[in-house]
């Protein structure tokens, strides 16, 4: 199964908080239920602009990235659960 | 009857959840009311940009597509059930 | 009596569910209060774009239409009861 | 006393529902409270256009129009209750 | 003390309603107590348009004018109540 | 400590109202509590317009203005109450 | 471990208030909860204009910036909290 993600789509996995990662992330603890830290696992071709134009994606598949909390939606495929984002919902990609 | 989509509408046909499909796809089972995958079965023209120019549509007839949860309305034709979504309420094309 | 809608609007005569019509089309049943197919029976000139020139209507007197079930208004006019549309209501063209 | 609109303002005298007026126009009878059928009496000169230009009205006075029913503001004047209609709310003209 | 309103704004003096005005004007009556006709008393200098231009007004001081119930806002100077109405909120001019 | 404000940003120290003050002006009196008339103490340097170049502002440090009353937000610094508007949300500047 | 915000996003250091900080600066006390100033930590490349070209930041590492109460996100990263703010929350910043 191929997913292609149309416009600025951004499929992300989510990565649950361990309160001490292997990076040292530790992520929000309130209810343990919405993490905002993922990987990226799908990328839209980007939007088109005004006059047509597609506009060049910031994010590529592998990117670990921050998320508004509350801007994707969820989904599932597979049996896996995924977030699937516009790209405006995410707020940062994290390097190591 | 032939049933032609104006502007950039998409005509779907929901995939019920089977839990395990032919492909191993798995869908939402919160209630499994609210399925999020299907296939294309009516294309619009595309919308018109600001400069009057006709937008091409990203999805075709026989597409499997994964939709927003609360974005298509649906509608019922011929004793089917259908969902009408705008293009952009559709986030990814998937192929086997 | 003439009705000359304006802009973009389109008058729709409501076709009511019967279960099976002759063409072989079924509607909505949920408390068969809001049909979402219907006959055009007049037509405005189209809405003006940015620059002053006016959008070219992509439906006519006589069309059968599918249409939002909570987009278009409800009017009354020489005892029957009619809809009264914008044209993005309205999401297809249904030929037989 | 004169009464000058401003930008796409309509002024609207309503024309009470009578269940049969003369040229057999019915209106809604929820309540009765509502009609949705008037007289222009004061039209503006247009809304300015993006690049300033004034855009032409569709209506004139004398017209009898049909208007959304929670569009129009209501106002009264020298003791009698009239309408204030963005041009847009008006959604037809009436011609006998 | 000088006034001087920014952008499109316009001070207003609300005129009370009387039941029957030296012009023969009367007032909404429900409950008395939102006049919707005034006096201007101070006009800005215009909003600016897209292009950085300065967009006309089109009422002046001493102007007798009819405005949204609901648009302007309320301000005391000097004692006295004023509404402060963007342009648009003003409806008419009314001449004698 | 210098504040810098950014954009359209103003900073305002509210006037309280005094009921008359030095030059007549009475401010409202319901509940006392929401000034509209404030001292102007910090300009940011104007908005960028949608070509990219910078909006002349309209206000400067040291003038009387009135605002909405719940259009600026509150912001304590150094023991003093401070309100950050937006210049829209300033309607007029007053003069002695 | 290396954060690149997107877009025009901000992350910032919120500074607790202390009611009398070393530079005299005192922040709200309602409640003690909401801080509105803070420290930059990382800065986004700016926003994309219509035209496709990239906005300059007006803020960047080591600002101390005050930003609306309720406009940034909070975010927590290496067991430390942040706020993750559009540049349009930040309304000034404050030099020593």
């Amino acid at each position: 199964m191929k997913l292609q993600p149309l416009s600025n789509r951004v499929f992300i996995e989510a990565i649950e908080a361990e309160h001490e990662t292997a990076s040292g992330i530790v992520l929000p603890k309130e209810g343990q239920e919405k993490p905002q830290m993922g990987k990226v696992i799908a990328v839209g071709p980007g939007k088109l602009d005004d006059s047509g134009k597609r506009m060049k994606m910031n994010v590529k598949i592998g990117d670990t990235v921050l998320y508004k909390k509350y801007g994707p939606d969820e989904i599932e495929l597979e049996g896996k659960k995924y977030l699937v984002a516009d790209e405006e919902d995410i707020v940062a990609i994290i390097y190591n």
